[in-house]
């Protein structure tokens, strides 16, 4: 083995909590630590970690029997932004630069490199960060599967599988009472999990933001089905699907604030408007956070596991800048410009939307 | 064998769906047609098929494969009462009595006997049946094992299941960003699921009818947890909870409309008031028609074929206005009065209740 | 509260393992310091703990988040009871008394009184060391759920929904294939699981240690399948069956030495016989330790945190010699004496064996 | 729509069953007819219905529900190649060839085209049969994924979904009684469910056929673990694992007769060894056609229904004697020929057999 680029780095984990987090960090600490002879520093709780220092030792001992456990050891949070971080002086809030923190921290615990697991924004601080001279590798994280860099993500099988798992049990109620059922699930951007689980559960209706639906064809695919004798319907939507011509329905997600009167998300205006016109009663389920937890799927826990032998080996090579990221078969690596701000949605034309078309599923267009 | 008392029966599934429908009528039908040499007619879509004559022969070969799934194929309802059936005039909504015709439809298809799968309203109407003249055997069947008669419900242990699953996932994403998670499960006026779910799902509170809860022990309690650095507090709120001299806040559940804008249900309302008193990030999933649905455990399916078998004897013993239960561990059977109208509510001196609190799940109160 | 009857007790996991006894633990910590004020030592191990002195603190932390998860963080063994612990002089094993030693690490920890979690041999032991002076509670604890001062033991459900699990499994392929496939399960002495599971997963022969069976009836089971052009047949076997008049088939258990050959369990015995008479394609899984593994069912969990529970307050109030039990819906306890040597085998008369053989299942005989 | 290139096909499945078959067989129909306007007739049994003249149409109704469904509704077999085709005579069998009957029968139902859902020996057959001029397509089908000619097979993701869920209950068990326990999955020519199972489920040591392992490297890791406490180990044996210099030790697998003695499979014979050199208690279990069998995977359910899609594709666009498979991101097909005959093995060389080395895993080299 030739002698690792750094001998001593750190790791944090930012954004939402993804299925397989664990599985990075234990290949990571164990891969670094015994093939390269590289000691591991973890960040707690995202970005806020490296800018208050609170950090501690990862060895060998501290990842053994995370690699089933969903979550993440080190904690995260969607907040904590070093270039753009809060301060709040008598009633105002005003955001700062705090990124000489990073900086010093980075110094205090001798640190040479720090591996960053995040999503789109997590991403880009890494990139600015290795823009000011920080060396940087990222490991891709997002429920959606939205990252254009990366063929796959590790969580989203997991998400996918949950929404499966979800609408197997919805179809016994569904048919039992001669309802429609509608199943909210993430993707405010991409359909991925809408349109993956749909095809996968036997969706009547799927309903992605790649894909502006027109509520009438939706009711009449409904009511086409009552007139074949089929009395439920299951509909599938991604929480960022939106109505033709119109606006996009989000539900309340502010970070920090909570939402007390739910106000509908694209789930219930989709499951009113059914009802109405149709005359069935229609039930929604929200699945929400129920999709980011749990055991990984072995797809998973395998994906994160080489993305954390992936990361380890830039780091050694001192390939810095880069991403870790699948492409076909393979683990490879992007420089980080190419690994954020192009979203990867559902083509429309592409196959998997044949696909479900030709099953005589309703997109909705 | 004795000769049975009868040789043909109908069977009906009344009320929402619950895991295990399907087992009991895989063994009423099986067990009566090779053990007494009954046959059976199944009525569709609850009281709707026996009003409006929807019913088909069911035979061995009918109900192959069926254990293992949920729903019913006899499909379900929770509207049309026989004795309280709606008509429409014009503008106007009337209720009338459209009894005659069940005895009709009885009497069309030459069945002696009815068996009726359901829960409180069904069963009340069974009694009304019986009390007119029909030999009436009634199965117990509520997710929310709320009926006094009998000692457990099928159906309860999956949807207990399905809960503690949640909580299960919901435990990572809590740890992971330090938030508070709220969940709320079924139990309109007893608190069994929640109960049972929280203790076996880890919950740090739990929220159940019978014990009106004040939102300051509650705040108080995740603030503790705090203070012994425990950054995340899972929420455990039966649907039916209601804040100490509060009014019960229900989500709007009006069967044949549907409400855009959600309300708010117990869940929203607990999370919205932790999150502006502890300022700890709150999120809330409502866990719905999910815990209907699914293949049933392996204790309902025991538990269901058990009441199946049940049935078909009290029919063939000649055994009528009773209902099949639990008592200890033996399949047992009571007069259809007892069944209906006590409300089997969790004692809230109980052992259960105690052994919650011992462990530290505060109760709201 | 009174004052307790002791202020430190030590407790041990002894015997195989089964999904609960983190259950037990977890609630046995947290209720006795909570509720009791009572310290408690955990023995590593099993017995071998107590006599070698393997022991530490277990506090409130120590027990986080392992309600959820399968095996026992004590450990556990088959071997090392006090009052027969082999020796090994040169060439030879003999067998001494060391309960002395047990006394004496007892008096080192200062430890008023044990809580002893384990089945039947592991309670024959805690009874003998109660009859010498040392103050014990005992714990059921056996997946076999054959313990007779009890009505469930925790475990039970977890395995019966692994087996139910692997039957759903093998009724795909042998449907696909017009197989007969056997599925082994555990049940030495009684056959609970497999009659449990067996109906619970639509078996068509259940044979249990009860019933001796003939292989000639299991035979024309399987013929008379085929002519009604069921074409597939499933049976489940508790690893203790035995043929009519026949001596039982022993799979080599023998704790300390591994059969190289495996001799053929009672699964391999049956489905040679079937495919010889049938010509059938017969295939055996034997599901092994897969059962005693996996997180505990929520039933299991909640059995098991009562049982916790129970311990310390025996222990409280210093109720010992006694183990606790589930009767009906109520904890309770009995003596130790009772607990032991009177085995809860599958009444071959009762209601379930009647229930399976109404459904027209094959029992063998 | 340009005019398809037939009218009427056929399907069957041939070889062992595997989870995805009837979501290949949904998406098929549903895409023949609805997209197409062709009609299908479905084989029973494999080639034997086809030899037999065993068929049945196929409509949109017969595949409602399967979906989600393991095994093949069309059933399926080993046996039965019309190319050599068994027939006895006294007490003689000798091979003969009944393809004409083949021809007969797709003439009789006035079938233009035949897809073949199968493995290495069923898309042999379809190449022969495409070589005497039938239209031939083909669907790879194997649970080994240890076809080349596809990037991944369905059925793979779910075997290895329960080769990890055992690994999970494993684990517990191991844990708590430190022992060696040893999982024998499926794979005799390739190790891929063992290679990818044994990373996911956390592994000490994985044997693949294509890496003969040396029992010493195994005992040695075993030891080692000892010494750093810990105490447990668990080890995964693909069933086509040999030892360096040695014969691979097969199960005895005759498809036609059963072998009363299981001779022990390599699982038996590693743990042996393993019990022997390091005196640890070491269990096996052999998880069988469990891996077969349950329901789908999302994965497996989304990538069938892309290939029952490619397939109705190819043969209305008429591109014969192909077989559909998956690049990448994308369905494509192959020429049978090149779907035939090379195995996809397991890289020695490759990333993934390097993570697990670099995770500390022990390959048996």
């Amino acid at each position: 083995m030739v002698k690792p680029a750094v001998r001593r780095i750190g790791v944090l984990t930012g954004g939402g909590d993804a299925p397989g987090l664990n599985a990075v960090i234990r290949s990571l600490v164990k891969t670094a630590i015994r093939e390269y002879d590289i000691s591991v520093v973890g960040f707690e709780n995202g970005f806020g970690g490296l800018i208050k220092n609170q950090a501690r030792e990862l060895t060998e001992s501290d990842v053994v029997g995370i690699l089933p456990r969903g979550g993440t050891i080190l904690g995260t949070t969607n907040r904590d932004n070093p270039f753009h971080y809060p301060v709040i002086k008598g009633d105002q809030k005003t955001f700062v630069d705090v990124s000489d923190r990073v900086f010093e921290n980075i110094s205090i615990h001798e640190i040479e490199a720090l591996v960053i697991i995040g999503g789109d924004g997590s991403l880009s601080i890494a990139k600015e960060l290795y823009d000011r001279g920080l060396k940087v590798v990222g490991v891709p994280k997002t429920i959606d599967n939205d990252l254009s860099a990366t063929d796959q993500t590790f969580g989203f099988d997991t998400a996918l599988t949950t929404a499966t798992e979800a609408l197997d049990k919805l179809h016994t109620t569904a048919e039992s009472h001669h309802r429609v059922m509608v199943l909210e699930v993430m993707g405010r951007y991409a359909g991925w999990i809408a349109l993956y689980s749909g095809i996968s559960g036997g969706a009547d209706v799927i309903l992605i933001p790649e894909i502006p639906y027109n509520i009438d064809v939706v009711v009449e695919k409904i009511n086409a089905r009552s007139k074949e004798r089929k009395k439920f319907s299951i509909i599938v939507a991604a929480e960022g699907a939106k109505p033709l011509g119109g606006e996009m329905v989000v539900k309340q997600h502010v970070e920090n604030s909570f939402d007390p009167v739910r106000l509908g998300g694209i789930g219930d205006v989709v499951a009113k408007e059914v009802e109405a016109a149709t005359g069935k009663e229609t039930r929604v389920t929200v699945l929400g956070h129920l999709q980011r937890g749990g055991s990984p799927t072995a797809f998973d826990r395998l994906l994160a596991t080489r993305y954390g032998a992936g990361a380890a080996k830039l780091v050694a090579e001192g390939k810095f800048g880069r991403m870790v990221c699948l492409k076909g078969q393979n683990i490879d690596s992007v420089p980080l410009e190419q690994a954020v701000g192009k979203l990867n949605t559902v083509p429309v034309d592409g196959e998997l939307v044949r696909v479900a078309r030709q099953l005589g599923i309703c997109l909705g267009d």
